[in-house]
């Protein structure tokens, strides 16, 4: 049987969500849709030529009963009541970053969920899908560099737009290394350290571009994390693990080769949307394959969710503070350790 | 509503492509498959758990009502039968190559579509949809590197088993370079011939092992294959456009950097496989897309077909005379214009 | 007329200057030569074939006549008196680094170098002559990826010896990081922290390693340098400069690329030695021809010593204090102003 | 001692070598020039502030009791008169290609050394001094390709001017792939076809370009060289050579990497000078140092240019009939196997 999705946030996000479900994946339909603005959901219900029904609110849709999983996309501060709620009505559950606003949110619904006593919520922390970091995890998980001592990565954006705020750089930005880092070495953050290389003249006053934030893993490990949304040149997702015995690397995105006017040259992505493309199928098609074959998802937890929230307030108190800052995780629950060793997924 | 597929043929091919729809793709099912193996039949059914009947043969399969669409992935002699019954039924068909195992046979299969009066057939030619191919393409119909006037490619395969014959390294391997580089530059072939360099000691005593083929197109643009399917190392697709301007070629298979012992280096792939997996989702999307919107699919045609039966049958004579070989071609018929210009897939 | 050197040192450095010299550039000779090991000079002089004479000492190799330049490459603390004595005789000098073990020395040898009023002594940072940096250099200069942000370098060693001890990640391998990067961006050094990763299992217990240095720059640049002395996999330097609208990156040493048993590789160099034998040549053939041609060397200065000698203290206060510490260089005298402005190699 | 040389022509590359002889290398020095303009002569002595004596034609040269070495770089049709005269004077010639205008005249030198009894003569064959291909040469001569079974190689400049005609594809530009291949894989050359692409509308009215050369060794080995002097892009030496067990190839040419404007890239060369400047110095290091150690040259032999003048007579050949052309070599005289087996230059 096929899963039925409710679509909660008929957004630019939201519609992206629904192309995919119904145009591209297998296994799932959209069967109901809602938003803050009736009118567009309607409309895409029309745009996509859905057959699904509108309903007023999130409420009303996750109590629809040809409901089987909701997905929140609607704006942030909305996803918290949305997953309780959800978890309420025993609906999987598939929510956009960030799962919660606040750590505290966030840590309700780990609780929420451990009490329903069952995993129903996967987070959109699209980037474990990624052919690149997967492959990176598995050199890392069969041991091919050693232990991980260091890691250097760097989340480049072309340009944003006015309303980007320096704290963004972490809770929109970082947010994606925030929580495909410590999957990728299986290890906890400790502490963090934000540091403003000289300011490029492309940000607007408002805001401090690049970044630098570094930060401690239980482990000992050290990650440097450039964070740089005005760079110009393009969108640009860099990682590099250095081991004991070595070093892995994501690739560079794919594309061909040009000769000419004297260069030797690959185009760069320009555009965030393109660059993971593949692992937002991925992401959901997983979602999907495995609530019909396990009754579960497998992907990232609230859990995450939580972990991602609480590290995200440490480096916005950093960025503030000037000085490291510790991130102060609760233990994580057994009831979250299956959820982990499933974590793996396979390229 | 669902494009519904009838499988002639559940061998490995068959079961990729029954897998690929009922578990990857989206907008189609299969609802009904035969095998000359029976057996073979209901066991692809169970394994991968379709709500689909078993034919006895073709014939059954296509005349039955609920099928909109036959995948033929039969063997090869088997395939024009099962083409021209299709086209007879008005069904979609999608045929794995060969469309036919001689030109006269495709050439029936393009009289027999051009009777009909509406294009039906597409061609398993899935390079095409290869995200390299398609950029090579879009550089070169972007005049980004000139008129192309050479064409370098290598087709290697670690190892072939040993009922892999001279022949075939045109009729089974070079035979996607045949289709995909007349698409690549809008050109037909001319003439071809074909070299023995040094045979490697790893080729079984009744192979040429390497060859290559210098295929000359009618606007004069010089195409050297290299085929080398004993080549140890690895499954290698290489092709590069040499223009007037510059050059363009394909990317290397995307995989993480590694350094270690002494070693940057990134792996290659072993298995041939797992290079267009993308391509071939790619292909039957577009093949159900296309019918869905337009009631006609717009991929390879039964004229690509009829262009590769002929040239590869030019390339074997090439391979026995040791000299130049004309490839002798129809006229176009107008009516395949369309679908050529309808070709083109975006990346 | 010949450039007459005469050797200070004759230890694995100083033999490799004198082969450089007597086989490999033009327009020098070796004239003389000493070491504290009276045999070893001698041993030079019949394995490069020298016409040469053995001083007792430095001071007497300096007073001689025929010396027209002296190349000090005794043990780091015999520089600062050599590098005095040189100067007061009128000598040019080409000192190897460090030019003196503490910054109160290399402030000396500056004064002397001024009250003197003409440059003559070149230290033996050869990385200005490197291809790659050059090139790096050009492009900053041509401004082709705008003002400077950031920096992030590595300097790798497969493995170092029991004697080298965790300040010497500073004042041995870094330093050459030290020198070229404030050459690269023309700034000067305002502050460094230093922080200790997870430390290597391939590391003595009485080494810290890696290490990872932050310095800004009194312009706001950040710059991280990694110093991974047992990385095990090769010698390996990495230097990459992001601008407000671009990124310039060293280039990987340059080797054949090789296809075999499943992987794309080039090999890495084990050996740091291979680096930068082009730099090694191109520095002291300048300094030859800068005095045949200018009566002055051009090369890294004394100021350009100082200026090392007072960063890695810094660092190494650092290194011990774990908190920012300052780097406080005095104001650079006029005298200097005009060598910077020569400093620019061409490639 | 210095090696004495005097320069007969002293036109852009005459003038090249004796920059470098008197201002880059060791062991050497200008003291004789000659030049069909006598003022052309003077002028460079004046230049390069050298020490020599004009004389007025190679005969007085080549007799002057100083001269230990003649470098020819007069205009190719003088290159043979000089040779002999110079073997018949006893002294070491370093001969710029061609050796001779005409395999016998090639020939005639052949004899006139092996008569004279010793080696005397080397060829300007400075590819055999590049880095990338002694990688080459030691991968495979360490079989860590198995047995080479094809050889692909570009060789590709941005324009020629109004004077280069279709001949001098091969005797001015392929000269060098025809001098260097048969040195990679230590074979001998058999058969060659020319064949021509479509025509790049870069190319002058009388040129044939680009041009597709394939050879055939003894051995068995297919060599494909393409010759494309009017590619626009740049200055492009590509060479593989692929293996039973795998592929070697030379690298691209070393250059910072540039992220900008949405390009990852490196600059290609324009000028065909800049590519092999470190292989013309090392050819002539190497001459002056065989001769300083042990008496004879061990670079390219008058062999090396004798097989050149025939293989590209062949090639001429072939490109005018349009078929496939012998190569047709007399049997190496013992007297250049050692030559052949001194031949191997360290990187």
């Amino acid at each position: 049987m096929n899963v039925r999705f409710g679509v909660i946030g008929t957004g630019a996000i939201g519609r992206e969500h629904i192309k995919r479900i119904s145009q591209t994946l297998a296994g799932a339909e959209v069967v109901a849709v809602t938003d803050v603005n009736q009118a567009a959901a309607q409309q895409a219900i029309e745009n996509f030529n859905l057959d699904a029904n509108v309903y007023p609110d999130d409420k009303a849709l996750i109590a629809a009963k040809d409901v089987d999983a909701i997905l929140v996309s609607s704006w942030g501060p909305a996803h918290e009541e949305s997953v309780l709620a959800g978890i309420e009505a025993g609906k999987y559950i598939f929510c956009e970053k960030p799962l919660a606003t606040t750590a505290e949110g966030a840590r309700r619904i780990v609780d929420a969920e451990m009490k329903y006593g069952k995993r129903l919520v996967q987070v959109g922390f699209m980037r474990r899908y990624d052919h690149g970091y997967v492959k990176l995890k598995e050199a890392i998980d069969a041991n091919e560099i050693g232990e991980p001592l260091m890691i250097r990565c760097a989340h480049r954006n072309p340009t944003v737009p006015e309303t980007y705020s320096t704290d963004m750089a972490i809770t929109d930005t970082l947010i994606h290394e925030i929580d495909v880092l410590h999957w990728l070495v299986d290890d906890d953050y400790a502490s963090v350290q934000v540091m403003y290389p000289r300011k490029t003249k492309h940000a607007l006053s408002h805001l401090r571009d690049p970044q630098i934030v570094m930060i401690e893993t239980k482990g000992g490990i050290s990650i440097t994390a450039e964070i740089f949304v005005n760079c110009q040149y393009g969108y640009d997702i860099q990682c590099e693990v250095i081991g004991e015995e070595g070093i892995v690397k994501l690739p560079e995105f794919s594309n061909i080769v040009t000769r000419k006017s004297g260069k030797l040259s690959q185009d760069i992505l320009m555009d965030w949307k393109d660059r993971f493309l593949d692992a937002y199928d991925a992401e959901i098609q997983d979602f999907i394959d495995s609530i019909r074959k396990n009754g579960a998802p497998q992907g990232p937890t609230s859990w995450d969710g939580y972990v991602a929230s609480v590290t995200a307030a440490a480096c916005v108190k950093a960025q503030e503070s000037g000085v490291t800052e510790p991130i102060e995780l609760d233990e994580r629950p057994a009831f979250y350790d299956e959820g982990a060793r499933k974590n793996e997924v396979s390229a």
